[in-house]
């Protein structure tokens, strides 16, 4: 495969996955209310619970499809599922249902990865949707995980709820707390995004206040455009003088290869 | 409506919120005062309760009206509404009372906004001052909402004030919390609020350590001042040279619409 | 008073600080172990414990004398009151043992203050000394509020420090926590110093990785040193044109006051 | 002993370390298993019991053999002991097992040092790791010291690793906690690289932020390098001067010593 190629592919990659952003967030919406919907209303008849997990089984099809064209797609494929060993996880391992609502967060996420990288603003609005969507996601899987297990706390979507708001801000209470050892995955997830979250909230203050009130930032600016004109100014002079004396003497043009 | 109007409306809005700061303040107050003394003293004769409630209706109705005067001032009144989307669902859910009184506390940062655009020590001032208002006012509201319900934990004063404490800083050692869903809707704004302030004071430090401890910072200020200097010291070097060979030749005329 | 006076007063301020703060800190410790020996040890014979009350008794006069002192030497007496009410809190109420011995800290904290004001390595340094501290106080203050309370549940000191760490660093298990209100104010300094501890080793680590990892910080100290070569060069620059001129040419003089 | 003989040992303590940093670090790999699986599998035959033990034994030998060179080939023997305070408290108290664990935590750390002294993501990679060797280890320690003590509560190794992950988050739930001496110790070990681990999160996106978005970081790279620019622009300035007029005047020469 040639240098070339390998360009041309990754611009391929890179094609599909900006026509494709928005099939996958709608497919995700969807993954997401297929999962919440049983899980928040447990008395659902079972005509739509069935539509439910069927919609679960298109939906990860799709999600297989897209790795896997994905995949196709890559330049170089060993590195493509190095990199991108999560989503494979996330494909293979059926058990691991929370982690594809995580997936799901990622996809989501893929939408505004180019703005993060560019504006403070954009970074804390991802953020804290980012929050919010963990948040909801892990308080289904816990109460999924939990109910009618003997011995657990956690029974009701409210609860699941209130649980899942007390760890990602590592407060926890303990009034209630998962027992299972899907419940306790699910909540290892809500504590690293959580600690994430905290780093990412004080880091962007942290930036901005380093701007705001540090003068070395506003000096270093401010030489920065100075250093503009300074630049004209001494060129210019450079200009005068040959203007000056350029006619007058030969020994000049020797000077210019030495520039 | 011309860009003229725009700037005169625009003005003219600031000058309002400028005039309006201190009555607002006063009337955060007595709405806070209202609010928090029948909680407090559960046994106040019906004569003072009636007297508070009276208080917490006239104090909305002005911030209702504040807004629509706020509202009709404003250049672009669609824009104005999504901007200040917080504080019209304070006004118009009459059962987000919690919600009501970080209202307050938005009003009295009103305040301190300029200044904390400007300097560390009043941005830490302002938020020692936030953080305190929050725990009072979540304690008010959370004792509110759980005193007398059966299975509730908090059921005095002090202990709503303990707990509000244990949550804005995320320890939550869990002998107290919440049970109903106002209660926990209070819980929610204080962790928010407790995550924010830890990352205020985490922020402000670090911009202040950055200040101090880094070399970047320093050299950058003080190169910012050489440069000045050398601007000038380039400019002088010019004019000589101008003065002493100007007379002789007309190309530096020419030259100088190059500059 | 005359602008001299408020200098030499000043100066006469610091020098008692700093000829203070050896003793200041020897009845800081002599303060704490009075204060530790009988709440780790309840069975103290009396006479022992008579010691050490008189023991904190002469401490707290000194701190008193020396309050005085500093506040006689101050230039502007109401500035100084103002500025320290801290001190002037915890000498005046005799009911907050537990703030005397936060007291005891800022004291030992007035050794390193300047240290502190110049390195990294120092702020760690003190920040990791001032926690041990505030947790070893804040573990006997809490067990002389809670031992022996009806319903409370510290009672050894082992069990004390548990809390206190658990508590300092917001992990806060909830297993241990103070019931009486002393006990809760203990807890309320020790939330606050864990938030700003956790600030203070963040923010240091942020000001480190900021030197080290961002090249804006590393080119502004080298863009400093080029500075100063720069300037130099220019300047040379100008005394080379002066002395291949200047005998030729009054207008030189002339240009010397617009510099 | 000479300054000579000094830099030789230290290159010498230097090439040491450096050759032994994969045996130390299989070592310590051996040393997690040998004290990993008694204690996760409880009815373990008691010849492999034996052998593990035999191994820990072998483990520790080697890493005091390690020690003891090291301090030999340590330029000054004094300040060797006192930088590596932390290797010999570990190696001769041996009821530390925890903190020897932490151990080799360190001598894994050792590995990446030089690496996370140059870039974010090699610092973050390796906290991650160092976190994660550290929950497992604390299960590992809190379970052995908490297991058949009477009113303990982490009976399991899965209910130790949930333990120490709700530790390690300052989430502390407190469904789970130690209650023996060295439990807490532990603990205590897990609550301070918590907070260290919050701390670098922090700060490797505080940085990285700040780098990202601040004008200032971007402005400083900006004028170094236009700074070099300038300078040539300003030295082949004078050459150029120099080439005009140097033949004419001797004056020139006389100037250059000025320079």
């Amino acid at each position: 495969m040639t240098e070339a190629d390998h360009r041309r592919n990754d611009a391929r990659l890179q094609e599909w996955r900006n026509r494709t952003i928005v099939p996958m967030v709608a497919a995700a919406s969807v993954f997401l209310a297929a999962y919440a919907w049983p899980i928040i209303d447990p008395d659902l008849p079972a005509v739509w619970e069935g539509v439910c997990s069927a919609a679960l089984v298109v939906v990860w099809a799709l999600f297989c499809a897209d790795y896997v064209v994905r995949l196709w797609l890559a330049p170089q494929r060993v590195a493509f599922v190095r990199r991108n060993w999560f989503d494979l996880l996330v494909l293979l391992v059926p058990v691991l249902r929370t982690l594809r609502l995580v997936q799901v967060i990622v996809v989501l996420g893929l939408v505004n990865k180019r703005a993060t990288m560019t504006m403070r603003a954009s970074v804390s609005k991802y953020s804290v949707a980012a929050a919010l969507l963990i948040v909801f996601c892990a308080a289904l899987a816990v109460l999924d995980a939990e109910r009618g297990v003997p011995g657990a706390v956690i029974h009701t979507f409210p609860d699941a709820l209130w649980w899942a708001a007390t760890t990602v801000t590592t407060v926890g209470y303990g009034d209630l707390y998962p027992v299972t050892a899907e419940g306790r995955l699910v909540a290892g997830v809500l504590f690293t995004a959580g600690i994430a979250l905290l780093g990412v909230v004080t880091a962007t203050l942290a930036s901005w206040f380093v701007e705001k009130f540090n003068e070395g930032q506003e000096s270093a600016a401010a030489t920065q455009k100075q250093m503009v004109e300074l630049m004209e100014e001494v060129r210019s002079l450079r200009a005068e003088l040959a203007a000056r004396t350029a006619p007058a003497e030969p020994a000049a043009e020797e000077a210019d290869p030495g520039r």
